[in-house]
């Protein structure tokens, strides 16, 4: 195409490509069947005009798929950068509606349409997810933690970096992906995976058992007869009596030594073998057993089954325990929820009750599950200060817009 | 996470992280309720593997966030690599089905752990968007022309590239992405913008009117008036009669163009103002033309309206040229649709009939817009040869694997 704007614009007036143009970026409809959209990806759009050039590599691998074009016509390509571009664009994060421009751009036609397909795909991701990621914060509250958990199931690894990205910046508070916390400071959290439980066989895996108090005053030598002491009070607490049975050993052997090693940051996933028998009565011994050594656990993790009822549950066990042994705010251990969810899960968790502080969400804010992409479009509004339009056999395709 | 294998382990046997693990990666159900995946990104994770280190940015990285870890921890991340890491894996390419392991990955406990996610992320959108490019070229039969233009509309730049090369492995014939052509060396195809044909005024845009015939035996001087000629040819043509009306001039002077600059690669998208009153007539004239001059015209592309009615009355308007004008295999000229398209769009096609011979996807094909995740899981099946596995409050995520 370029090649043709440039075999009859060559000879007009000495300047190739030399007309001057006007495009607008818009999108046609707000996504997942909303009121709004956040508009997102302007700064990779500028980065990108920014470092646009061809290299030699470019030059040479067009003209191995273009050996109809003239040298002349890549002796130009080789010239252009984005010098004589002009980008006009609503602020990154506003909040935007359908068929208004969020960018125009001027400049020579060769120049600006080559940077349709590129602004057009920075754009749409980049805004569908962050206006996920802002529907995701409206259905959970404010007061509740948000975790983007969605770097194994997004679109390619460059797809999971962008969605920690922009899902912050539509609200949540932080991301299991490091790389982005290294890439845009954006906070780190995550637990530790199912497997890390089940790799552990019993308590004689854990060679060391000696834990420092958290004051440094003393050390409890055998970290693990307290946390066997703790979960014998347990189940003969009278407020717990019958509660739980016996607890899978290979996941207490987990939590003992997660907690060994982070003992001021210690957060167990509760639903490898069964939450309510086994994962809760496990942590809740841990947590007693850091309690004594003057730490403070921050909470366990539910990757599975009716979070509603589990988190419940949950909290009424914390809340016992609080009152049996008088630990104080043991009650308010903080209960993270992940396992597919998305903004129906999480608004029928609402409706039904909760004790849910925090949500780790994945696949479905990541891919954008329900709707997969925005449809933004570019469009010639103006050649050498001319209006021009796009007409369609599609009506709700025709823009209404005028450079004006 | 790693840190608690790393205290628990350190002291075993000497070595540190010393458990040998197996893990499975396989998923629990294939995508968009078929019976069958293409099992994809297998080349990525070898690549991976073999390029994984720590470097000093990323150790530096680790230490700032994870304050609370020893030294050691860090030395011992500074020399790990995956050379004693084992993969065995089904073949790239091949069809797979739900719970069977695609790929076993035997090592270290800490090396095979930290694959989870990359693995995961690379295999989960490879396989899927394969798969569902195998879906599109079944639906659509293996004598149509497949062509991927989806590089707007997918999940970032990058997610557009892996769209491309999977696309192009699950059954594409070529795609609209430049760099992936170039990377891949997969077969580009493309058509010019509507901007292309919009930007235009009139023929007296065309400063340079000139054609040399394809055999280079001789010039025509004035390319334009001969494509207005055959206009007026078809305008009085009794077969055709009282069909067209005036075309559109804009619209006319970009196709001339572009045929003056790829006479042997003429390509008209007809749809900007009228496909049946402008940009048919209009395409036909030029495509008459040239073959005055011994050149083929490629074909048209619609991108809205009935596919179905516009392709089966283009062909029929073809035929007639054809006839009319005796003009030999005009009426083959290629058909190629785009405009939203999916596996519905192009079944409910095949059932009322049409004449597309190449359908441009995009949007749908390459977000895999009806399932934008697979749901991989990489789960622990052995430790130290023992067999493990992880039970869940999901009757259905509970493995049957077993590492015999």
């Amino acid at each position: 195409m370029w090649n043709a704007f440039f075999s009859s614009s060559l000879f007009i007036d000495g300047f190739v490509f030399a007309s001057r143009v006007e495009f607008d970026l818009y999108f046609r409809k707000n996504p997942f069947g909303g009121e709004f959209t956040v508009f997102a990806g302007l700064e990779e759009c500028i980065k990108f005009i920014a470092n646009f050039k061809f290299t030699e590599h470019d030059i040479l691998f067009l003209q191995s798929v273009m050996p109809m074009c003239e040298d002349a016509f890549f002796d130009y390509l080789r010239k252009i950068d984005c010098s004589d571009v002009e980008v006009y664009s609503i602020p990154e994060g506003s909040v935007v509606f359908p068929k208004v421009p969020l960018m125009r751009v001027e400049g020579p036609v060769a120049v600006v349409q080559l940077l349709e397909t590129p602004f057009v795909n920075l754009i749409n991701y980049a805004s569908l997810v962050t206006t996920n990621a802002a529907r995701h914060r409206h259905v959970a509250g404010k007061s509740k933690v948000l975790l983007e958990f969605g770097l194994r199931r997004a679109q390619g690894p460059d797809g999971a970096i962008s969605a920690s990205k922009y899902c912050f910046m539509g609200g949540f508070d932080a991301t299991s992906n490091v790389l982005a916390g290294n890439l845009f400071g954006i906070p780190l959290r995550g637990t530790h995976s199912h497997a890390y439980v089940s790799s552990y066989m019993s308590l004689d895996d854990i060679p060391d058992k000696a834990l420092m108090s958290k004051d440094g005053s003393r050390v409890c030598k055998d970290f693990v007869s307290l946390v066997k002491e703790w979960l014998q009070r347990i189940h003969l607490a009278d407020s717990l009596c019958g509660v739980f049975g016996d607890t899978n050993q290979s996941e207490l052997a987990a939590f003992v030594s997660y907690a060994l090693a982070f003992p001021s940051n210690f957060l167990a996933l509760v639903d490898t073998y069964d939450v309510m028998r086994s994962g809760i009565p496990n942590f809740c011994a841990v947590a007693l057993a850091l309690h004594d050594l003057g730490y403070k656990a921050s909470g366990i993790r539910l990757d599975s089954g009716d979070l509603a009822y589990l988190s419940i549950e949950t909290r009424k066990v914390f809340r016992t325990i609080e009152k049996e042994f008088n630990v104080p705010n043991f009650e308010k251990m903080i209960i993270t929820a992940s396992n597919d969810l998305n903004e129906e899960t999480i608004d029928a968790l609402n409706k039904q009750g909760h004790e849910v502080d925090a949500f780790g969400i994945g696949t479905y804010l990541v891919t954008c599950y329900s709707q997969a992409a925005l449809g933004c479009v570019f469009k010639l509004v103006e050649i050498n200060s001319r209006p021009r339009i796009k007409l369609s056999e599609d009506v709700t395709k025709v823009g209404l817009l005028s450079s004006c």
